[in-house]
């Protein structure tokens, strides 16, 4: 049967191959917490609470896989620091996604809640956009999936409406 | 301890809110193939090939929360369907991130793969980018995530620069 968890790895889609990377939950907290600027197991321990086996196995994991290195810590020869590789910060899109989309219905009106600025001038962050390469801007009934037979052989641009 | 899985919901971060409501690798999976346009649960069964009490439970919960609602399926009155809410239709930014980023790195040069593409003119998509509120780019260390105590009372627009 296609489709099954242990196959996430092979299947032609990005996102299924994304989330065979980081589709859990913990992982994509771990991240947040590295965008954050935490870099020791025991700060992911602390802020995350999850059990210290379980927090090992996903750095692990995403170690593996490329998303965080690991770098001696100057300060304390016993420790390490796990930092976030280029592909690592590459999620920085999905992070925030996922923080707008929470941020605008999951909370109460009032209720308090942490906000992501621009580090540089405080300002607020502008909603994530979808855009053809053109320019235009794409709703979420916008696009579509195509299968590489559906493209294979063609260029792109050339691809027949629907 | 703060942060444990069960306290997502009260958390003041929207990442960790919005994961609590979709941060599952199915609920995920299960979310594109709306977006690619299945609707039954029987095509849902047969795209991800998942147990039947599973995806069960999933949709469940994705009603639940507001993602999915059902309608009655007018081809065939022992069956329903289950369409995207407004508030479901949001998460194609979503979506689209965790498809860019495994697009670009998940996947063999040369190896085949499905595609998003624009759906009026068949165009490929632009690569989301992320703007502060007056239009500059942000890259990965250019933002940070404020608590309420920090911002409350401040208007976003004079919180300090770091």
């Amino acid at each position: 049967m296609k489709g099954k968890r242990t196959d996430l790895g092979t299947t032609q889609c990005g996102i299924a191959r994304s989330l065979g990377v980081i589709g859990d939950w913990w992982s994509l907290l771990i991240i947040r917490d590295a965008f954050i600027g935490l870099e020791h197991f025991g700060e992911f321990h602390r802020s995350l609470g999850l059990a210290r086996n379980i927090l090992s196995t996903r750095l692990k994991k995403l170690v593996e896989h490329g998303i965080f290195r690991i770098e001696p810590d100057e300060d304390n020869a016993s420790s390490h620091r796990y930092l976030l590789t280029e592909r690592g910060k590459e999620l920085y899109i999905v992070i925030m996604a996922l923080c707008q989309w929470g941020e605008n219905g999951c909370f109460a009106p009032d209720e308090k809640r942490y906000l992501m600025i621009d580090r540089k001038l405080g300002r607020p962050l502008a909603p994530l956009e979808l855009r053809a390469d053109d320019g235009r801007i794409l709703g979420p009934d916008d696009f579509r999936h195509v299968s590489p037979q559906e493209w294979e052989g063609l260029e792109l641009g050339r691809l027949e409406p629907e």
